[in-house]
This record gives structure tokens, C-alpha cells and sequence, in this order.
């Protein structure tokens, strides 16, 4: 299940994607310069647009290095328009596809080590879902809600995507 | 995991009954009527304060009676105050503490149906990754993103909680 929660970190960064692709239609039509949306927060001491995608990707990413053992690679936050957001954002999902089920395993209980907290450790399923999963779609939803916050037309199917349904 | 994965949704509640708390004392200091924030929204077309608040309480107690085919208390949504909402909270809160983890035992397999899937259904790992926790979060930070909108001092560590740290 620590695999399908990375998966499903993927995915909902493909969501946010999407939104990005409505957000310059949306800019177009108006017309506005998109990029314009890059620093808009919801209260001043809020991290900026940029900041909440930038977030969104890093929690991903971070989640699954420290659940594996492996290093992330590293990308300096200088994301300027939304066309590097869109490939930082494919950075992440082409990197998070290069992990198998394998990967993951005795993850629940493997040692999470993180400098802010002086010594102590997490287990992994404790960091997973105490703090990696609530980061995550704190920091998406974030990006949704200034999206939303600005008229850009997304509603709750944008957000969730596509459903495992299957026949009874 | 995913009695944990409810664990963590009851554990959010919490941390939203203390930002109530907190914007009760912000409202309090500057003064204004705490309960004109119940109608507030970030969006004309998104849902109000008061309905984050309700679709969080519901989206936690929803899961929990899915992934365990039990019946969920009804609640009508007729919340005017923060008062009220702390009860719902609360009410919610304490529903989920008589959950154990046994009860779970192959929720990762059950059934789970919901009407506007058409007579499809969902298994319930795929429900839980999928919409619950994705819905759940969206709809507390959203409570917590329209808080933060009105200046109500809150930050990461209201939102995060307590972790499960421990001695290396």
C-alpha cells in the first residue's frame, strides 16, 4: 500500500498538470499573462503559486527517496513560468516511474531520518502517512485553491481524475 | 494500514477543532463575529466554511463505515455556529474511537458501492488511495486555507499535528 500511495502521488501530480493546461486557456482567453499567477498566494505569509507546485513535487519525490533509501534528484526552484512547471512536474512523475512495488519493501518499518528533528526518527509508514501524505495534498490542494481563487474553471473531477471503477 | 490511514483522518479532525479554537480567540481579539466565517469561500462556486468543515467530518466517517460495511450516524448539516461545528467534530471524532483495527481486517478487498458510479464499484484500497483520503485532505485544507485567507495566525504544525518521532 506504501507503493499505491506513491502512485497515487503521481497521479494526482498529473492532475495538477492538467489544471495547469486549463489555467493558460483560461489566461488566453481573458486575456492575461499567466505567469502572472506564479506569485499569487491567499494570505501574505502563504507560499506563493510557484511555491505550492514546487512543494507538491518535492513532498512526492522526498517521500519516495526516504521510502527507499534512494537519492532524489535535485532541482533548484527557479521555475519562472509555467512551462518549467509543467517539466518540473514531468521530472518528478518520469523519475517516480522508475520505481516498482520491489522497492518498497519492509518500507513500513524502515528508518526515516529528517535534520529538524534533532535525532529522533520516524518509521516509515508513521512518516507516510503523518507527514508525507498530509504535506502532499496540503501543498496540492493549496495550488487548486489559488487556481480556483482566480476564476480559473476546475471543479472536483479535475482534482481526483480517473477512478479504479470495475464491474461488480 | 488502512485502519491507520483512519487514524490519521481523526487525528486531522482534531487538528481542525484547534484551529476553531484559535480563530474564535482571533475573532475575540479584533472583535469581530466569529460565525461570519461560516459563509465565507474562496470561490463563488466553491463551497462555503461551513461545508469544508461538514465534507471533512463526512469524507473521514464515510471511509470508516465503507471500509468496514458499517452504518455511519446520520448528521443533517444545520451547523450556524463554530460551537456546533466543534460538536460535529467531536461526534465524529468519537464515532471513529470505537473502531479497532480487526474491524479493517480485508477492507483492502471489500465492496465498496456508491451511487453515482453507475452499479460500478471500487475495491476498497482503491477507494481509500483514490477518493477518500484525496477528498478528506482537500476539504480540511481548504478549511485551513480559508482561515488563513482572513488572517487567522495558523502554520504547518497546526495542520501536521504531533508526529510519531522516536529514538533512533
Amino acid at each position: 500500500m506504501i507503493y499505491r500511495s506513491i502512485r497515487q502521488m503521481h497521479k494526482m501530480l498529473g492532475q495538477l498538470d492538467t489544471w495547469l493546461v486549463k489555467t493558460a486557456e483560461y489566461a488566453q482567453k481573458k486575456p492575461f499573462d499567466v505567469n502572472t499567477l506564479l506569485t499569487f498566494r491567499l494570505a501574505p505569509d502563504q507560499h506563493s503559486f510557484v511555491r505550492q507546485v514546487q512543494s507538491s513535487c518535492d513532498h512526492a519525490k522526498m517521500a519516495a527517496a526516504r521510502l527507499t533509501g534512494k537519492e532524489a534528484p535535485k532541482h533548484p526552484d527557479d521555475e519562472q513560468t509555467f512551462e518549467a512547471l509543467h517539466a518540473r512536474i514531468r521530472a518528478v512523475r518520469t523519475w517516480l516511474d522508475g520505481f516498482s512495488a520491489a522497492d518498497f519493501e519492509g518500507a513500513e518499518k524502515r528508518i526515516v531520518t529528517y535534520p529538524p528533528w534533532e535525532g529522533k526518527v520516524m518509521l516509515g509508514e508513521d512518516y507516510l502517512l503523518e507527514r508525507a501524505l498530509p504535506n502532499f495534498f496540503f501543498h496540492v490542494t493549496h495550488a487548486y485553491a489559488i487556481l480556483r481563487n482566480n476564476g480559473v474553471d476546475l471543479g472536483k473531477k479535475d482534482y481526483i481524475g480517473q477512478l479504479s471503477l470495475r464491474a461488480p
